[in-house]
């Protein structure tokens, strides 16, 4: 399964704090508010705990999608695709 | 099949654009820069011409994610729904 975490906040802080969280987890970023990547789900769940402190009761919304190998494949890109995104589609 | 758009578009006239696309496919802002919602493949193949157009050579990086019912099940959110998602899950 495929993890992919999009998040919108205003906070800057908080927004580098979660960047963070999912980067240390093993998620590449594909967008500026956004990673993906397989990790397994004691990872997820490890992850997603650590994002629900980080945000706390401020304001800003957080999703986190699990999706299979079969509709993975069905992603399609428009535009460049960031650098880490790129390495990762060429190992 | 439920279908993610995400985006990461720094000039205001494309994202708007593209939110505008998003939107009359009728599909559901669920973050400033993401969009879910249950369309079929016609109207899903007409909207990423649409968006491919829209970018066209700028800046910026559109994926279109397909999820399905058991995935988009596994969703979690942290934070606030926006309120276009509020309905959405009231409905």
């Amino acid at each position: 399964m495929h993890t992919l975490v999009i998040y919108d906040i205003t906070d800057d802080q908080i927004r580098m704090k979660i960047a963070e969280a999912c980067k240390s987890a093993g998620l590449v970023r594909i967008q500026k508010s956004a990673f993906l990547g397989t990790i397994n789900s004691q990872v997820r769940k490890g992850l997603i705990m650590k994002l629900r402190k980080i945000l706390g009761d401020q304001e800003g919304n957080i999703q986190i999608f699990l999706i299979c190998e079969a509709d993975i494949r069905l992603r399609e890109m428009i535009g460049k695709p960031t650098e880490e995104e790129e390495d990762m589609l060429i190992l």
